[in-house]
């Protein structure tokens, strides 16, 4: 078997810190994005954050939920962080995956030795009917908002072709809430942390044709952060490091109606191919990875994407267990979007949060044995933003 | 006179371009986006932009405006970019300054050789009182907000602890719209092309003592951009392009009520030292300025803080004429904040093009002679974050 050349890292996480997810009332996004980052400065003793740490991206989704802009500021010096600046990055459900992409370009570029990158949102303040109108403003307004889309409808305007063209079953896309709830089961950070059957998926009420409520992924507040450093000086710093190998993003056409498939999202193609070059490793050469399953056929579709099964074949891959803890590919080992939670602009740092943790030994009951190649796949909006990032276990 | 190193340049800009600035009924900001960015394709022959542009980062404030979140990757296909990955960058009224810097980060790590960094915000489609309250987000919604605080009662009290601690006049203040009113009179982009006289602004309607309406920038419809490059690339690109020597970005206390002290701001401060140094340059040696005139206290702050002149010396500097065009110091030749228009999320990177025009003799009537050091003072909120970026004609 051919092994994987060992490229030169982009940058080097040091430390990630995740924020208990769920319904979080009486707390700030503030302070649930202090709670991220006073977790990731307990695993390096030897980093002084407030002095050390020399700048921050942080994503966010929207100003909708708090009435809060300029919360990127507000967020690291609740963390500990002035004078360091603060940036706040917005893509949407990919905010704090491009917030990873700016931190490594700040490590990178030589401007910072050392950055904090993550994201948060706070959701659970508003009703639901108000937060489905804010995650609507990701969809384009004149385009799909003003006709009625939702992100429902968008995903399930995709299940319903998926269906059509490859033969997909709604049990296929039930068997990925079921593997993820399993795998959230055994999370505690993870908002829902219960298994469910095939049968309590199929049978819970539908949403947006086929897709019903458990195959949506959950409205939760949460926070997730990475300390990112230079390769060189993460050894001095700590014993426990991934190494960031690969980073792809890319973008598509925002609208769906644009698109020439809706069975494929073209940007975390394009993004994973970006990413794969860079790390010199193909599709087989993951161990572990987690994907995007805003809504099951999502991650249905993310592993068709991400070359993990064929075109088409993302509904019969998950089903035969190949995803599962103990396959081939473990996909969303966290319990993901589904059961982990979905705190927006968090979610993809939270991602790398886990396969941190998976790479470094840490990932308790979920772990994958002997993990050395992890995958990230973060998409915005519909898909109009990919974002993919490989990381090497050290 | 000592001449400063031509020290090595971060990155270079080989063009710049702007919408024209005003009340722009009709059109998405993503339409505004793409004028901007026209403007800028035209400028350099050589560029073919869709094929030539790696990555765009596009500042934006709010997406209460219109409703639309996820607004880069939409501004950036209406510019005709796609596939390319567009970022938004969200630092309240410093988005784009802080937008320019992640430019400078992607083209310094090599990641990109091109990159567009720009900005945008479509204000006038919302009632004037709704502006207020979606500005105030970028205030601190517990402390400030709740409180019945918005940006013309946080400046105004900066104004008056200014004139209580040096003797800073009302007609001082009212210097600074007159001087950017003359020059925003001559910059056929501007909102509002008219001159103002001192007796007019002194006799304006009261907002929040002792800032009457025109000391208060304008709620503007507007976009900006810029293309950047590595220093060799622009070489080949270009005949006419500009470097960025000095680029710094810090952060201060989110609250006024946390501050030390009112009449400066810390995180400009910090972030002039920090791009002076890497300049190598010092105030004495800018030739010409933007800065952040969202109320006319503010220039008369940043002028400080800048060391253009010393602490509490800014009302009698704007008054002495050293800040015309013409004078010692030129300042907000474009009209600033104050005349040219303040469209949030497309302030940053339009100072900057101004300075563009400036360095490569392009600004016709309000030209300032032979000037090669230019530097750009980018405000967030009531100053947690202060951007600086000094340039250098080639």
């Amino acid at each position: 078997m051919r092994r994987p050349r060992r490229v030169k890292p982009l940058a080097t996480i040091i430390s990630a810190g995740l924020s208990k997810f769920g319904r979080r009332e009486g707390v700030y996004a503030r302070e649930l994005f202090a709670e991220a980052a006073l977790e990731a400065f307990h695993r390096v003793e030897k980093l002084d954050p407030g002095k050390d740490i020399k700048a921050a991206f942080i994503g966010q989704m929207s100003e909708a939920y708090e009435h809060q802009a300029h919360d990127a500021p507000i967020a690291a010096s609740w963390a500990g962080l002035l004078p360091a600046p603060a940036t706040r990055i917005e893509n949407a459900c990919a905010s704090s995956g491009s917030a990873l992409r700016c931190g490594i370009m700040a490590i990178k570029s030589g401007l910072y030795d050392i950055v904090l990158v993550g994201g948060v949102e706070k959701m659970t303040n508003q009703p639901t009917p108000e937060v489905t109108g804010i995650l609507a403003t990701a969809s384009d307004y004149p385009f799909e908002q003003w006709n009625g889309m939702t992100f429902p409808g968008l995903f399930a305007l995709m299940a319903t072709v998926h269906m059509h063209d490859y033969g997909t079953t709604e049990e296929q896309m039930a068997a990925v809430a079921v593997k993820n709830h399993k795998n959230g089961a055994l999370n505690p950070k993870a908002h829902m942390q219960k298994e469910v059957s095939l049968d309590e998926v199929m049978k819970s009420r539908m949403v947006a044709w086929p897709l019903k409520l458990y195959d949506c992924s959950l409205i939760t507040d949460g926070a997730s952060c990475l300390i990112l450093t230079s390769p060189k000086l993460a050894k001095k710093l700590s014993d426990n490091y991934v190494h960031i190998i690969g980073s792809g993003q890319s973008q598509d056409t925002f609208c769906l109606h644009e698109r020439d498939s809706l069975t494929t999202i073209n940007a975390a193609k394009q993004a994973a191919q970006e990413a794969y070059k860079m790390a010199d490793v193909k599709a087989k050469d993951i161990d572990v990875a987690e994907v995007h399953d805003c809504f099951t056929i999502a991650e249905i579709i993310a592993c068709e994407d991400l070359g993990f099964c064929r075109p088409g074949q993302g509904g019969k891959f998950v089903e035969s267990g190949a995803s599962n803890i103990g396959g081939a590919i473990p996909i969303n080992t966290s319990g993901g979007l589904k059961s982990k939670g979905h705190p927006v602009g968090a979610t993809g740092t939270a991602q790398v949060h886990e396969l941190f943790l998976q790479l470094t030994g840490q990932a308790d009951r979920r772990q994958v044995a002997d993990a050395e190649i992890a995958l990230a796949h973060n998409l915005g909006g519909s898909g109009a933003t990919g974002v993919v990032h490989i990381l090497r276990g050290a």
